[in-house]
């Protein structure tokens, strides 16, 4: 990554406007900077400062940005305005951000903003709504273009030209028959390149994915993946062409997971942790990973405790609980990962886990080996003490091998009770692995403690 | 996620086919499926089976497999295939594939299988090979559609009919002047909907965004979703048009990025680690992270053993050592990770990241006198000892704030001396973390030794 060296951010400069009062010249700053830089400033610039911004901008720029500002600025911003400026600005947005603007807002204040819509735009905006979050159906627009199989390609030209000019991002024509089932599409690069006299049935292409509503964004993300699409049609259960989610959206699912990946990996709490929350906000996402951290780590104390007569005899076993418990915890978060991440991407399938499973396996017993021989050597070297050496080493071994057990099986049984099984990664396998691992470890030294004295 | 529970996966039937011996079969399969199928399929099938495949596909189709399949499989490939098929297949492809599998060539072999591509095909190839790897150069096509601004939309359009035909993804025209310098662009719809009398420079919008060819592939990933585009274009120095980046290209570099990090997180060393590898390989991978924290863990032992005097003496102190690790290594990872993640978005500013780590560690005190108080409260009810209490406690306090200090400030410094900041999160970070947070404890300990006995 290269060092940001440009001249002042744009928030800087907005922020020394506000502070000279000097608003004429801020209209102007705002009216030359494009909309994504307005965002993108967002982050940085208080609520009252980013609504003094939606002021000055015309109702489509302002739409447009806060359609487009993250979902925590989006929320202080919709507490801030007023109903009749956030009905405003909704009517202008497309209407997957129309429909996610007005999910955050309290149920009594929905009604009074949806009451001040345009009949049209109300209606798109309720059905919309009742999709669930983060599926597919809350990220499709259904502002699309759906031409009928027998048009020309002439005709259709036409057609758009008459109604396309608020589809904004349109990248395909779908192609329909009379009860709007989707039969195929046509890419508008097809469409410029067909002979303008062939009907669309004769020159579209097979539409190779398409999504229903209820369908996970991480498999909506996936399929484009898969297939190098920019936009994907969503249908219903009678193969009806109800909306479509396009390539920008699924750019931010994929950062979206990303960040919650990472961060349950990290014990982080919510993806939202990454952004500018406040303080009592994000020692609250994190506080519950610390405190089981914290108990784990008790737990494995009071363990210790239970093997006092083998500590205070043979002194040496504490110093090999740091090298124990740090083993424990990186294989466990190597394996949960990648298990965690082929279930993600779906390189690892739910249900035929098992090669995935036993490589992780026989990786471990090679690592564990090499590990065991290491140590083996190391404490043999610094203790003298053949005993110790051959107990430290052996229990490394079995270390390995339970580590990476539980961490490739954990998120598997997490994914089969439907459970999200990034919670599985991180502090919850870390933590577990510690406490067996120290009590495989004091087990082992406790049954041949006859050899050790 | 949902489980898969579709009919056998395509791979199995392909080989169950090669069992049987019956290929006939096996071309009307690989036939009817898509490119994309074929792909996947080829991630769970071994070389000689997927050579087998893309001998029976078409060699367009072959050309798309090969050039769309991840890296690994198209290692294994390109040294399976013999020296003609390969330059057969890399004059089928997208420039931006072409140059990505002659790159995967031994020296040796890339000259001979450029001197079987056609003169132009391997001038292309060549320029492109000259950008190094995850830059914007290595992800840029060449092939696109670049029309003189003076041109009518009409023409333009006729000159795409004419020319556009080997050009896949085309989603812009790029309007040039007569030195072939960028304009501004005009999206395909923009050019269905425009008047077909109008000058392409009448109707054309600027251009918000572009690359230079030797930015980094995670900033144009930035690009892409800050400006929410399809198509990126490449200028030289001079501003002339050079290539473009397409969308779906950016799709898997942000899952290329958002592996690595999560790989560096959690020790896994390389992003392929995710994939199919072999044994050995992996564990290689892994085994330099597993041994650091072999390592750390032994200088934590040797540390415990610097303090033998006082664990004999109070052998309760012995007990900490368990959480105060956990804790340490715990904040380090959240703190890290915060830090990493927010470089990469670009969310934290490398110019200004003051905001964000003062933010960390205002958490962290808080945090801090949280975790403090709860483990106050559960020692001295545990060991009845409110000397040790308070020394446990206010221990804990300590190495929170210096694990989130280490956690925000390595990351930061890897980033100024121009080392990937992912390194610095996961084993590197616990480690350091563990080793100063013990020495932390075992230092109080022994400064107030006597009024703990």
């Amino acid at each position: 990554m290269s060092l940001d060296v440009s001249p002042p951010h744009f928030e800087d400069r907005v922020r020394a406007l506000l502070a000279k009062g000097d608003t004429d010249a801020l209209h102007r700053l705002v009216r030359k900077v494009s909309t994504a830089e307005i965002e993108e400033a967002f982050e940085f610039l208080d609520t009252e400062e980013c609504q003094l911004i939606l002021d000055i901008l015309d109702t489509e720029t302002a739409a447009e940005v806060l359609g487009g500002v993250d979902e925590h600025i989006q929320e202080d911003l919709t507490d801030a305005l007023s109903e009749r400026k956030l009905a405003d600005l909704v009517e202008e947005m497309d209407s997957d951000e129309a429909a996610d603007t007005v999910r955050l807002l309290e149920d009594d204040e929905q009604e009074r903003v949806l009451d001040l819509l345009e009949d049209e735009t109300e209606e798109e905006v309720r059905t919309l709504l009742q999709h669930e979050e983060d599926t597919a159906g809350d990220l499709m627009m259904v502002e699309l273009a759906a031409i009928h199989e027998q048009a020309l390609v002439a005709e259709a030209i036409e057609m758009l030209r008459e109604n396309a000019d608020d589809i904004k991002r349109l990248y395909n024509v779908y192609v329909v028959d009379s009860e709007r089932r989707l039969k195929g599409e046509l890419p508008l690069r097809d469409m410029v390149l067909a002979r303008p006299g062939m009907p669309l049935q004769a020159v579209m292409s097979a539409t190779e994915a398409w999504a229903t509503p209820g369908m996970d964004q991480e498999e909506v993300a996936n399929l484009f993946r898969k297939y190098d699409l920019v936009s994907l049609p969503v249908i219903d259960g009678d193969d009806k062409l109800v909306g479509r989610i396009t390539v920008d959206d699924v750019l931010d699912v994929m950062e979206e997971e990303a960040s919650e990946d990472l961060s349950r990996l990290a014990g982080l709490g919510s993806e939202d942790s990454f952004h500018a929350l406040g303080i009592f906000r994000l020692s609250r996402e994190r506080l519950p990973w610390l405190i089981l951290g914290l108990g784990g780590g008790l737990v494995s104390g009071r363990i210790l405790q239970g093997f006092e007569t083998s500590l205070s005899t043979v002194l040496e076993l504490a110093f090999f609980v740091p090298v124990i418990m740090a083993l424990a915890g990186n294989i466990g978060i190597q394996s949960s990962t990648i298990i965690v991440r082929g279930l993600a991407t779906g390189e690892v399938k739910g249900d035929a886990p098992w090669p995935r499973i036993r490589r992780e396996i026989l990786v471990s017993i090679f690592n564990g080996a090499v590990i065991g021989m290491l140590t083996f050597g190391v404490v043999w070297f610094w203790l003298q003490s053949l005993p110790l050496a051959l107990l430290i080493s052996s229990t490394m071994m079995l270390v390995v091998l339970w580590a990476t057990l539980t961490g490739t099986v954990i998120p598997m049984v997490f994914t089969r009770f439907g459970i999200d099984p990034a919670y599985a990664t991180g502090p919850f396998v870390t933590t577990t692995n510690d406490i067996v691992a120290l009590t495989i470890y004091l087990a082992i030294a406790w049954r041949f403690r006859h050899i050790l004295v």
